[in-house]
């Protein structure tokens, strides 16, 4: 096996030429074989390895840095850097990242995970390096599907300065997660398909299509010529424009070719953009034909190109029934998403809706502000994004909807310890950042049932934005009889009893009900609490909760610094609370990846956990 | 007077023609007038004087619908809609806004203050008016500033897909706040020179320059050809990349041209960007000749074109001395600017180390994920930013900073009450968004010399990034005495004795020490400590506090919600504390503008409002 001879960061320069697609063939097999059953990015990987080994052969990866956009595409640069064998535990608590981390190897030399961050800190590099008068070379790559995010276009404009070297790799493959939108992607297109426009030698004419007119003075036969030309030499054009030189387009499956356009590019003293053509899931006709199923898949039969487990219904399907359901009764909700039609269960109400489906690419700013548009105009705007991403847009939750008042509704998936994914896609600080926005309604469902209602309600609900945040996975299906109506502000006392209170929001909710069994087995009365809002509070339920109970437990899956615990505990204390708040919560640092139940419990959020906490501090004030 | 004859939206449609530059010239004077004694935007008004009269004759105000970016030159939509005798409560308490506010008036479509989403809400009205069949003109006013901030570009990606009517209007003046910055810029600047060449008839070769290779088989006959075609028809060409259909140049103080194109822009079935040429403080030449001085301006003297009131030193000042000594003595640190070289200070910096000096333009996101690359490349980059506008950058902060504990000091300017510029501007969420984020420092100075400590100690502090935030205006120069030096997470007791404790943060130390005399008088001794972090807290000096102290009042310009009071009342609680906490902030609403002063009596963040209510509620427990 070639791949054998790969060892460490570098050894790939040695294989010989006529080796390199046998060995681009044993590291799909390897891709293929070991996220079949670890899971993983497999799609977008299967793209990248030729791009990712001629990269490897022409720069020092060591001493040179690249910066992959998003990260999730980096499986071919860990395996070429000496981490194959580190593949059986990728994902997994203690194992490799998914994504580059600068702690996990040297070669990683930015860490991602949000999209368009590679151009900024490409930038920032060469800007370093440029000061202290060093030499390596920095290459950004990215995505189609990240220059959507307008962060490259501010990076782009700045990079037009440059007069050093700086290269970015596009890694065009047509997609983001699932199809790709707008202006940008539709001039991509064209640079694709006018390839033949460019070898072509003559045919500086016709063409004409839509003709712009620009200013009073302009003349009939100019805008034909230039309409002719533009078609001729369109690739890189916007690139161009903001002085960006532009080499492309490359095979990307081509190794040589791109051999020589990157060693070509290393020379230009300037900021130099290549771009490269590759096929997503290249080689497994699975994740060719279904990119977005395999985007960030699950362990999956090989042959049949199935996932291995078959899933028990998520909050995001019941997000996605009950955004059909609304989508029928009231011809004023709108969906609106970046990126994520599939992930953020939409895709039904897109097929159902296509008019009031809006799909505005890795764009979390935009589509905030797109919303509180739709809402001044009287639509009512659902933006369904998962909670760290959405982390994107606090300016324009806070300075466009909140302010103003404007009825958004924030339907926030994946809040709480997502897994396998780590530390950039923990959705554990939402609780903490919407709740510091005025005018907003934060609220978690704590089952399916509740998720439903709560959308209802929050459809209702005309005096502001509303937030609803709810986990990655399975929904759960228990205590379907506790269904008490939702009243801004109101929370749901759902077993009393005892001296202890646990207050528990969305996912906390069914660990408070099971810890308190197990509490109530070594004799710990305990009553449970379900807040259902973490802004407003329920302020009069907590003056009365603190004259009953002497100690109470707040719950949630967030961090503590300014999440719900703390809002509680200050409520509480304002109130005249003399008794004692115990706060349960993801600590105040970064959780790394890893199976998401594990997390739980090494963090001691699990049922047992929380009971056995529990049991120790109320021991003393029994 | 014409001006006499415009009393409402509407009106200026009946002005004869030819009077409309008398009008012009006295909606000028009006102007000058006004702001030399309420304070103001000035030259970016005295800019959008023929614009606006020009929309306002077009357009049906009331109906359709007029979203200004920033929002600072709606002077004259202001004057124009009714609101010209308003002009003496301008930006004062109870008056009318700087900026467009929803509440304030039917013509203020879209409320604005943080740069670059007006396209964003445009196409949302846009969506909205065609999904209820409405037929109302959308008209998005934006300055060429905005256009490096990457929502603008996320959100004309996904206007080019539009079928149905949309005006952009690019108010090009040339500059943001201070000069402008990058690509975007350079295209225009090219637009704006190559007007020559637009009306030339014959001119189609030659201007062979910056010449872009593509793919192999790219002949040279062409090359030549597209570069002379290019230069020919450049305007406008990045936007039509964008599918965006382009009109201009327009003359910016020509009523009749204007008129012309926004009538030729309102029948075009699809997105349209009108790109007129205005002149930054047209009419008064001190304007005219520094236009970042009369940005936001204080009330001047009209003839002398000088500001009326001296000004003390500001922490701007001292934030601008401090970084002046640590470029010369570090060659490592470098400044980052969003656009706001001087209202950051940083024009110092930029004078004397011009090479380490990166103004941006408006990007905060790529300002951040910069600084990070920067300093994984070995710098040590201080990122200035007002607080408010640092919300744009959570995310990036979260994400590329803390994460990877890269060590990037954010200097965060106008934290606090910023006064007139309302509600959009106020830098109250700081400490909470800030606090939320694991592995940051976050401190603020009581005093000048602090904030001279505070810098030096972050730039020595290696371990992560380190967030100072200063309010707007006039240091405080007391307190010279006590100056222990800066140690991570430690307080500094200014005061002891009694039974009562503020603990402050920031500004608030020295209101806290006012209101401790105040106190003293009426027999109630107070304690005073200043906590100096935010994060991480002092966990010793409040468990020794906790046991000394009934009563612990925390003082912060900051909301209440996941702000500084309700970290340390949860710390103290968690210890054991059994006294009683009063927190002390901004209460959890958004603060309209009104002069900073005022606001904090209104508040009671006044030392006499502190010490009114402490005496009020510490009666019981004396």
């Amino acid at each position: 096996m070639i791949l054998e001879q790969v060892k460490k960061t570098g050894d790939i320069k040695n294989i010989d030429k006529k080796d390199l697609p046998i060995l681009a063939e044993e590291i799909r097999e390897f891709l293929i074989d070991t996220l079949s059953h670890t899971g993983g990015h497999l799609a977008s990987n299967l793209g990248a390895v030729e791009l990712t080994m001629a990269l490897h052969r022409v720069f020092d990866v060591d001493r040179d840095r690249i910066i992959w956009d998003v990260g999730h595409q980096s499986y071919t640069h860990k395996i070429l850097t000496g981490r194959r064998d580190d593949f059986e535990t990728l994902r997994s608590y203690g194992g490799i990242s998914g994504f580059p981390r600068i702690e996990e190897n040297p070669a990683d030399a930015f860490g991602t995970g949000h999209a368009s961050t590679s151009i900024s800190a490409g930038l920032g590099m060469v800007s370093a390096r440029d000061l202290k008068g060093q030499d390596y070379s920095v290459i950004s790559v990215i995505g189609d599907g990240s220059l959507t995010g307008g962060m490259v276009y501010e990076a782009m404009n700045n990079a037009s300065n440059l007069k050093t070297n700086f290269i970015i790799v596009l890694n065009d493959n047509n997609m983001s997660i699932s199809a790709n939108v707008g202006g940008m992607h539709d001039h991509l297109v064209r640079v694709r398909t006018s390839r033949g426009y460019v070898h072509l030698k003559e045919g500086v004419q016709s063409f004409l299509e839509k003709i712009p007119f620009i200013g009073e003075g302009m003349v009939r036969f100019i805008r034909r010529i230039k309409n002719g030309i533009k078609q001729l030499v369109i690739p890189g054009m916007i690139f161009e424009d903001l002085k960006i030189m532009y080499i492309g387009p490359v095979r990307g499956h081509h190794i040589e070719d791109m051999e020589k356009a990157f060693r070509r590019a290393r020379e230009y003293e300037g900021p130099v953009l290549v771009h490269v053509i590759t096929e997503k899931g290249r080689g497994f006709v699975p994740a060719q034909r279904h990119p977005s199923r395999f985007h960030g898949a699950d362990p999956f039969d090989k042959e049949k190109g199935l996932p291995l487990i078959s899933k028990k219904p998520s909050y995001t399907d019941i997000f996605s029934t009950v955004m059909r359901k609304m989508g029928d009764r009231d011809p004023s909700v709108v969906a609106v998403t970046a990126a994520m039609m599939d992930g953020t269960g939409l895709k039904r109400f897109h097929n159902l809706f296509p008019d009031r489906f809006f799909d505005v690419g890795i764009a979390e700013e935009h589509a905030v502000t797109f919303a509180a548009g739709m809402a001044v105009g009287g639509m009512i705007p659902v933006v369904a994004v998962y909670s760290s991403f959405l982390q994107r847009a606090y300016d324009q939750i806070l300075h466009d909807v909140a302010l103003q008042k404007l009825h958004v509704i924030f339907a926030v998936d994946r809040a709480g310890l997502v897994g396998s994914d780590g530390a950039t896609h923990q959705g554990v600080f939402d609780l903490s950042y919407l709740t510091s926005i005025p005018n907003m309604v934060v609220m978690a469902p704590k089952n399916k049932y509740e998720l439903s209602d709560m959308m209802k309600w929050a459809v209702l609900y005309k005096d502001g934005p509303v937030a609803i945040r709810y986990p990655r996975g399975e929904a759960c299906v228990a205590y379907r009889d506790e269904r008490a109506d939702i009243k801004l502000g109101k929370s749901e006392p759902m077993k009393t009893g005892g001296k202890v209170l646990l207050y528990a929001i969305g996912s906390m909710v069914d660990v408070a009900m099971k810890a308190r069994k197990i509490l109530s087995a070594s004799g710990i009365r305990c009553a449970v609490t379900n807040a259902r809002f973490a802004m407003p509070l329920d302020k009069n339920y907590l003056k009365e909760a603190g004259g009953r109970y002497d100690v109470i437990y707040t719950l949630e899956e967030n961090v503590r610094s300014g999440g719900f615990g703390e809002h509680v505990s200050d409520c509480l204390y304002s109130l005249g609370y003399t008794g004692r708040v115990g706060i349960i919560s993801v600590p105040d640092r970064f959780i790394e990846h890893g199976n998401a139940a594990l997390l739980k419990k090494k963090l001691g959020l699990d049922p047992e956990g929380v009971a056995m906490r529990i049991k120790k501090e109320v021991k003393s004030v029994r």
